[in-house]
């Protein structure tokens, strides 16, 4: 039996842009919108939003930004039957840049952040909710914050109007037993809130937990394509549409955008179960030394990589 | 805090094997033994015993037949300090060429059957129990099977005097939930006896549902280096390894060994995480059609793949 309250959020292009920088070209981008419309998918996740001071054009491409004419160029002349999303760093968006939802085809800002910055957090989200945008707080890196800190961070969000709130396993170092305790102790500390799971992959636990998840209650899950996504990348969403019972979910277009767009990406660049990213994870690591060990000349060379992450020097 | 009872069977040539029929040269098997042991693993399964008059050595390697004087060259002169176990299936080993303990290195024969070769294999098992052997029934395919011929087969071996039954998820099929379901079933029918288990990646869950079932109190877990397996693979050592948290166990020495054997072999054959091989599955099917379209021209075509698995015709 389904539950009606779970969402699922793509972020094929936002979480996969983050290893070719959003140089996704239209083509790309309009096939997987069509494909998760098909497919019933509750939300695409089309890129971050960014000022265009913060970055250049020359460098990133157009899904780092979300202009609206750009989404524009992607949704067409047809009806949207999928909800867009976006990401927002703190930092890296003024909100004077931020349009009003009746402006936008955006239709929810999810607001990233590290659990020092979730004053600001709240500050952002709060602007985005004014201007009329669904908006959520995903509190990134969790694996690293020690309770007491952690605990400040559900207070505030707690008191917040944000509605729904992320837990992250940033560095894919989660074990089962971690994502029940953490939902549990979120979904006390923040009462009336929806909770949102975000996994990496780099024990191959990103689906598992994500299913964990659901078992303790979490409604909205975050997936991409094949597991696209930075380093060891996310949870597939072909397994979990595949998994979730809820008849409007088809696997099937998800296949075909694979096979057509996310197959071919797979040839130039590399995401998914990597020893490196393993061994960042078990070591509860950001990914950023494995990553650079794998853009490096000799990525084979996985027992210097463990004998420099392990070193206490 | 560990559970001193569990023991981790490493099946890295065994089930790698199937891949390429067994042929890894010495220094493969080798190495792979001795990281093992360096690893503080508790048994290799270096390859299936089978009659040589079953099958031809020109074209299967040596690790088909697990001959004595194959064993004694990679164990060499030191001494041996893992145990080692090999796969028997049902017809293919006849009583007669199984030596006597006394004249053995191996330690364990595991007897490989589908539920309606459980009389046989149980016969065989006590056959291999009464020549000295560590004996294991590992009972395959279960995720097909249907209530009643399950329990008449869990009843059946609950009265045999084979000690291990192996719970074994050979298409990949099983969400944790019913590992759970089964895992209780089995030590319900069993009582006495120690369970393990053998889970397949198709669906990336292998390593997350062999958590479950130490979580469920199963013992006895089946891991192979890098997941090297048929199709998907398995679960994982290096991530078993590094989840266990038993001191004599060391996860450098398989980093080790994955650097040197298994990344080489990974550029040769295809196993893991690929789409033809989650479609089966996720439809609990043999993953037999998924190898084939692996090894086809046009491995890519995987809507293809999809509509032929998903036909009723």
């Amino acid at each position: 039996m389904y539950r009606p309250e779970i969402k699922v959020i793509d972020c094929t292009v936002r979480d996969g842009g983050l290893m070719n920088k959003w140089q996704f070209d239209d083509k790309f981008v309009r096939r997987v919108y069509e494909s998760l419309t098909k497919a019933g998918v509750d939300y695409m996740e089309i890129g971050y939003l960014s000022s265009e001071g913060k970055f250049s054009r020359d460098e990133m491409g157009p899904w780092k930004f979300c202009a609206e004419e750009d989404l524009r160029r992607i949704i067409g002349e047809g009806e949207k039957r999928i909800k867009l999303s976006a990401m927002a760093d703190i930092g890296r968006i003024e909100y004077g840049d931020i349009p009003q939802k009746a402006d936008s085809s955006l239709d929810m800002i999810r607001v990233a952040c590290y659990v020092h910055q979730v004053d600001a957090a709240i500050d952002l989200a709060h602007h985005c909710i004014d201007k009329g945008y669904e908006t959520t707080i995903n509190l990134m890196a969790v694996s690293t914050v020690g309770l007491r800190d952690l605990e400040e961070a559900l207070s505030d969000l707690a008191q917040s109007r944000v509605p729904i709130i992320y837990l992250v396993d940033s560095f894919g170092a989660f074990y089962s037993e971690d994502i029940e305790t953490l939902a549990k102790r979120y979904m006390a500390s923040l009462p009336g809130k929806t909770i949102g799971i975000h996994c990496h992959n780099n024990q191959q636990l990103a689906f598992a937990n994500t299913i964990t998840s659901i078992i303790c209650g979490i409604n909205y899950l975050d997936a991409t394509l094949y597991g696209i996504g930075r380093g060891a990348g996310n949870c597939p969403l072909e397994l979990l549409i595949s998994f979730l019972k809820n008849p409007k979910f088809k696997v099937r277009p998800l296949i075909e955008a694979i096979e057509h767009e996310i197959l071919p990406w797979s040839k130039k660049i590399d995401w998914g179960y990597f020893i490196p990213y393993m061994i960042t994870g078990v070591l509860n690591q950001h990914p950023r030394t494995a990553i650079a060990h794998m853009e490096s000349e000799h990525p084979e060379t996985v027992t210097d990589f463990f004998d420099q992450a392990t070193s206490v020097a």
